[in-house]
Order: structure tokens, then sequence, then C-alpha cells
């Protein structure tokens, strides 16, 4: 009554979610050094099998997608120490700070995320981060720290987009991994400021 | 005498010369209406066979790379009139008002773009448009409108990503396409004041 073959329902879904786990976490490294990581080598480096591979992730673009869900959800789940209270201009940078540390981390992953799916399914898989900073935007224009001219999903999508640049800037070799997390702060808190106010620094 | 079969060299290469042309117009066309529009349909639209457009553009990421590339060019060409004179504020917003009339029609070739190419190479095919806003963002910088506190590449690339990012909004249902251009402008402006000044608006 031992082995694999004689696994229950139960234990046969417990071993499924220990594969799934060990894939995830093996294409999160495996994309984190090198965007053009294969199928196979992901697998090997998991100790699966490319069919048991190929059972959970029928190819490399939901191999992919799943990597980077599950990179975003753990920093999700970091950035939850992240003090937000206080000056908003103040905890925007704490949050970007926190958040620039993951997204450099990750910047191998984003790129290969980037190669094979649209803008919009990278967006819709940040949801959660996505939600947090909106939060903190909307608390900010409450009290006229930051802009309500410009609406406040625009304003998430720009916090957005410039942290995605960086990432391509370094990539591209034209910005230093070290300054970035400063260059991002200035250039958002800059674009939130509300018209007629001084930006701040 | 007369007939394709006779053609001389000269001959030849003209008749290659106006099925790229009309393979590439043809691109344009279909991947402005539809992201996804296929090689089949595209030859078809021009007026040749697969063979023919298998043989200027070996496969499919080739081919929408060079309409991307094609749209720029034109893009960049018809920028040509913008008053680039005068408050490099006022410049700039009016650099942005333009570049975004040809980005917003291009939409959906933007998109197929970022579907097959990586963000890198996005950002070389633009480079005659950046190099435009990049002499602009200097004379602003020299003459202590726009920030000196960044680099002058990371703030065209600000540019480039807000600009990008609006394109993104619009294709998700969140921005309305009529007010971007104003949103993308009150953003970069804010973003390229110097800090400790006033954000203009």
């Amino acid at each position: 009554m031992t082995g694999a073959k004689q696994a229950k329902g139960p234990a046969r879904r417990a071993d499924a979610q220990r594969s799934i786990a060990a894939i995830l976490e093996a294409a999160v490294s495996a994309l984190s050094r090198n965007p053009e990581a294969s199928v196979s080598e992901i697998a090997k480096a998991a100790g699966v099998g490319r069919v048991t591979l190929y059972g959970h992730f029928p190819n490399r673009v939901d191999l992919v997608e799943a990597a980077l869900a599950s990179a975003i959800e753990k920093g999700h789940a970091a950035l939850d120490s992240v003090d937000l209270t206080g000056d908003p201009r103040q905890a925007l940078a704490r949050l970007i700070d926190s958040s620039w540390l993951l997204v450099n981390r990750s910047r191998s992953l984003l790129l290969a995320a980037q190669g094979v799916l649209p803008p919009g399914r990278i967006r819709i898989l940040h949801a959660g981060p996505v939600e947090r900073v909106e939060g903190l935007v909307k608390r900010g224009r409450d009290e006229g720290v930051f802009r309500s001219d410009l609406s406040t999903p625009w304003l998430v999508g720009v916090l957005h987009s410039v942290m995605h640049n960086a990432a391509d800037e370094i990539n591209a070799g034209r910005l230093d991994s070290e300054k970035a997390a400063a260059f991002i702060t200035a250039t958002v808190l800059a674009a939130f400021t509300p018209p007629g106010s001084r930006v701040p620094g």
C-alpha cells in the first residue's frame, strides 16, 4: 500500500501541488537569470519531467505568465511591511523604494513576460500592487498633496510605466541601477504635484 | 521583349521596391485596424502572393517590425512642421499634441509590435523621434525650465513611456482618447519641472 501508484485523490493532489510549487520556483529563478530560459531547462531545475510540466502549463506563455504572477504575489505580500501612514509623499517614496527592489530583481523575468504577454495582461497581473498604490494616491488627493486634475487610474498607470521604464533603461545600459529608485521617486512625486504647487526636492 | 520574365536587373529591383512599398502600406493599414492581422491577409491586401511577401519578410515578426518602422518614419517626417522654438514648455506641449495624434492612430499597430518585439527594440525604432525630443529637452534644461537633476535620456524615456501608457490605458478602457493629449502634457510638464519650481497649469 505504499508508492505513488496507490496514492489516493488527496495524496495525488498534494503531489500535484508540490510539483506546481517546484515548477514555479524554478521558473521564477531561471527566468530571473535569463529571459530566454527554456521549458526543458525549467523542468530540469524543478526536478520534474517535461510531460509533468506540460500537464500543468500547456505552453511556455502560460508558464511565463504563472511565474510573473507568482513573483508579483510574493512581492506584494512582502510590501505589507511598508509603512504607508503619514505624509503621502514620504509614504509613496518608501513604497517606491521597496517596490523597486522587487522589480529590479525581476527585471529579466519582466522582460520574458513583455516578450510574450500584451501590456494590458501584465498590468492585470499587478492588480494587488495597483490596489495598494491606488489607496495611497487617493489619500494623497484627499489631503491635497497629490493632484486631482488627472484621474487616479492615470496616476497609478504613470507610476507603473515609469517604474517599468527604469527597468528598460537599465536593460539598455542607459541607467545605473543604483540611481533608479531616486530617479523614479523624483519623477513620480513631480508628476503627482498639483498644478501651481512646488515640486518637492 | 515585354513582360516580367524579360525584365532586366534595374527593372526587377524597381518591381521589388514597389512590392515592398505595397506590402508595408498594407501591413500598416491592416495592423492599425487589427493587431492580430495575419500575413496572408496582408499579402492579399497588398496584391502580392505569400511567396513574394515571405521573400521580403521571412516571418511575421520581421513584417510587424518593418510596418512599425515605416509608420514611425512617416510620422517623424510629418512632425517636421511642428514649431519647436520659443518657450520649451509650450514647444513640448505642441510636440506632444502632434505626436499623440500619430501614436493614437497607430495604437493597434503598437500593440501588435509590443506582442512580438522587446521594449528595447521598440525604443530603438523610435530613434528619430527620440532625437527630436532630446534636442528640445536639452534646450529646456539649458534655459533652466526643465530639471537637470535627472539625465536627459531618462526624461526622454519618461515621455516615451507616459505616451505609450496612454495608449495602453485607452486600450484597457480606462482613458477617454480625447483626454489623452492633455493628460500626457500635464504629466510630462510636471515631471520635467525643476525641484522647488511650481508645476505649470
